[in-house]
């Protein structure tokens, strides 16, 4: 029998938090006059008393997991919180469904940015704020599970991360807590720093914070309808840019470069890669803007450059539609939109170490037909690939495509056209945000989807957040089996 | 260096044999006193001239191949075969330039099946013929390559079918040569049988013989515009449809089934996965196309079968425009264009043998994440799967999506909107015939495409018929390494 207990404490104590995390938004409409104060402070007392009950008649002495309850404990965790960061959004004036407050919810905290809202410019500051800080949340605990729990668990590939490896090589980080403190200071830090760079480029102070938050978690919950492209701003364009590639980063990478080994980012293969595969994108995606489009160079790699880098990392801001320039550029978009960041950011996707992992096995693959008796061992970041991490690498991947053709077909059976279908399915799946075509592209939405389709998509925003295999392993029945 | 010699000298071969192949349509032309009997003649003089001198100035002692010197026969073979095969079609009075016959006579030989001819009801026969025989000469060369020479080269995971493992438990099939003859006498009298079949069932014996030809090998082209639909007989429909799963299947398995076991066929995973999978989507779809289109549930049946396996076989005929049974039905029928049939048939795709070791693959995955220090061992037709094997496997995937990633891309930037690029891609890749939407769909036509995306889907074509590997290894530059 699996005990249950140390998964419901932890769900606890996160429920105890997120009703910390509704009492600001309720702080903020209190501010501004806005009833929905109520609102947020009523979900704040019910998320607290579930989170003070499930801690009170669980308590148990040893917090030890096996790998069985983490697993349960990630997905289930992932699920509560949602449901209950539903509730501000069913219970506000806002008319919305509980389908609706759901996929809402879980787009932010799967830091998505798929939004069922329409008219985000008159809405009122405490949701708006809400929908920031899920994303804010989920950003956090993503690198944290990326860092603590996914190579622990050997999800995918994530045992490459693992810390045991890397601390033997390096005493500078004796702890994982001290780790995970270090990589949430520098989270509240980027956060601050971008919220005054916003602030000064122009934004108000609310659209700062909203818009530093869902920068650094690659969010892309905007506080406006026309998302970036209301401000119309190439300095707030920049400096967002910026922070979703800061976003999209290793942050280990960064606690390494300020503890005195500055050149840690630079040499690390995974941000070459990135930086690399993005650069080559924006700049064929401007030179085609800029040839079909009749657009100057400079504005088509502007907009080339902020809406590539937006749907690669899945943040999913837009300054404009970018649906509309053309065959290749679209195609590009929906591709790259499955690319994703680095492992150990708030990104999602395939992510960069995957493709990293993914070419040195073809390239294997190859010499090995051409000398079926040599002997040829794959790399990643100078340390030769084991057999499971491989495996785990590949299956991902197939795993990854699966999810996505199920999804797809899923979203046709409910009506949905084909571009659509495949475009959300491929956006819910690597959490990016917006999908392609009128209806869902970046200038669309999601309300106007059936009710059938918007639980699939949550699911698949589940499935891509948590890695496709943690929530897979419990559809297992081995799993259950003792 | 390498040694060319032994290369030409097997192209040459070919040739030659093109070159009576050629003969064939020529004489039918002449028989219905169509002009085109001279361009046959002529073109088959070319080829016969340049085989012959292929084949003198290329005379070597020992025919033993490295796998290096196979490779290049490969691709190389398939190219220059593409190239003379095209000269009918130049020269011909179809007006078709240059691209137009390659791009046709690529479709043909790698039955793909798409086509850029209009009006095929009035064609001439000698040039219908043609490019049924060019299926069918390309259906049987892979079925050879298949079985002869993919498993020898190791690519993408086809060493599982080879013969040496099978000829050590089983002394029935002694030697290669008498293999291949069984499967070529076999493939003829498949093509005997479904050519009366199909006269029987109402159609002209041009029209049977054509059809049966471009069924067998699930290449598609057929006569008519309208393709199987032009008929309009339940009958026919019936009798295509298991003409398609006939060469689908394995023929390994036929020959043993005749030879005195006959369960092999049913007791074959890859053959019980096949009709499973088939079945399945079949009923789903047809289903669907009931309840959506309101279409009785017998005609939603038959159409959506026929239509089914035509597109999962990669055969590509149509009896009707599925791309208008709605969202559900084009979705599906977008995904089961890369499923495929069985190895060791005239099918292509990613094909059923891998379909099974990527579950098999995931299903271990999951169970390792669970038990860590378990021992898990996958399992293909009752026999252990090699690392070697499921390696090849998960990359073939990985790169088989990849190359229909550059190649819907570079189709966007020929200027294709977004469906007709990705399915163009697909049906490309995985040999269909037809694409999705109003232009390439199956009441469409490649014709109007710009040339740079004929050339590309050409070698997507080739591509994808020669297994992916296989090509992509000429382009490394390792391969060219002494
Ligand atoms: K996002
Ligand atoms: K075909």
């Amino acid at each position: 029998m699996i005990d249950f207990r140390p998964i419901l404490f932890i769900i606890g104590i996160l429920l105890a938090t997120l009703a910390i995390g509704m009492i600001v938004p309720a702080l903020v409409d209190l501010y501004y006059g806005h009833p929905d104060w109520r609102v947020f402070s009523a979900a704040s007392a019910v998320s607290l008393f579930i989170g003070g009950a499930l801690v009170m008649m669980n308590r148990t002495e040893k917090l030890r997991m096996t790998s069985r309850q983490a697993f349960i404990l990630t997905t289930a965790s992932w699920l509560v919180l949602t449901a209950v960061s539903a509730l501000p959004f069913a219970f506000s004036n806002m008319n919305m469904s509980y389908t609706d407050a759901f996929f809402e919810a879980m787009s932010g905290i799967s830091t998505t940015g798929s939004t069922v809202m329409v008219g985000l410019d008159t809405a009122p500051p405490g949701i708006l704020l809400w929908r920031a800080l899920l994303q804010w949340l989920g950003g956090i605990g993503i690198i944290v599970m990326a860092i603590a729990v996914m190579p622990m668990l050997r999800v995918g590939g994530m045992q490459l991360f693992r810390m045991e490896n890397s601390d033997k090589s390096d005493k500078a980080f004796p702890r994982a807590t001290q780790i995970a403190m270090g990589i949430f200071t520098l989270y509240v830090v980027f956060t601050i720093i971008w919220t005054f760079l916003l602030w000064w480029a122009g934004m108000s102070f609310f659209d700062a914070v909203a818009h530093a938050m869902t920068t650094i978690a690659t969010g892309g919950f905007s506080t406006k309808d026309a998302s970036i492209g209301y401000y119309d701003n190439p300095l707030i364009d920049v400096i967002i840019t910026l922070g979703m590639t800061t976003g999209a980063l290793p942050f280990l990478l960064y606690l390494q470069t300020l503890r005195g080994r500055p050149l840690s980012l630079f040499r690390d293969s995974q941000v070459r890669w990135f930086v690399t595969i993005a650069a080559s994108i924006i700049l064929a995606v401007a030179i085609w803007h800029s040839e079909v489009n009749n657009v100057g160079f400079w504005t088509a790699l502007r907009f080339s450059s902020f809406n590539i880098i937006s749907v690669m990392t899945g943040t999913g801001y837009a300054t404009t539609d970018y649906g509309l320039w053309g065959a290749f550029a679209v195609a590009v978009f929906f591709f790259v939109m499955f690319v994703g960041g680095c492992a150990g950011s708030t990104t999602c996707g395939v992510k960069i170490f995957r493709l990293q992992v993914l070419y040195e096995i073809a390239k294997i693959q190859l010499n090995h037909m051409l000398r079926p008796h040599g002997v040829f061992i794959a790399y990643y970041n100078g340390k030769p690939l084991t057999e499971d991490v491989t495996e785990s690498v590949l299956s991902f991947f197939f795993l990854f495509v699966f999810c996505f053709v199920v999804l797809a077909a899923g979203l046709g059976a409910m009506g949905l056209d084909f571009v659509t279908a495949i475009s959300s399915a491929g956006t819910a799946i690597a959490n990016v945000g917006p999908g392609l075509g009128p209806i869902v592209g970046p200038s669309g939405n999601f309300a106007t989807l059936p009710d059938g389709a918007k639980w699939m998509m949550s699911a698949g925003m589940l499935i891509g957040r948590l890695e496709v295999f943690t929530v897979l392993i419990l559809l297992s029945p081995d799993f259950w089996r003792d």
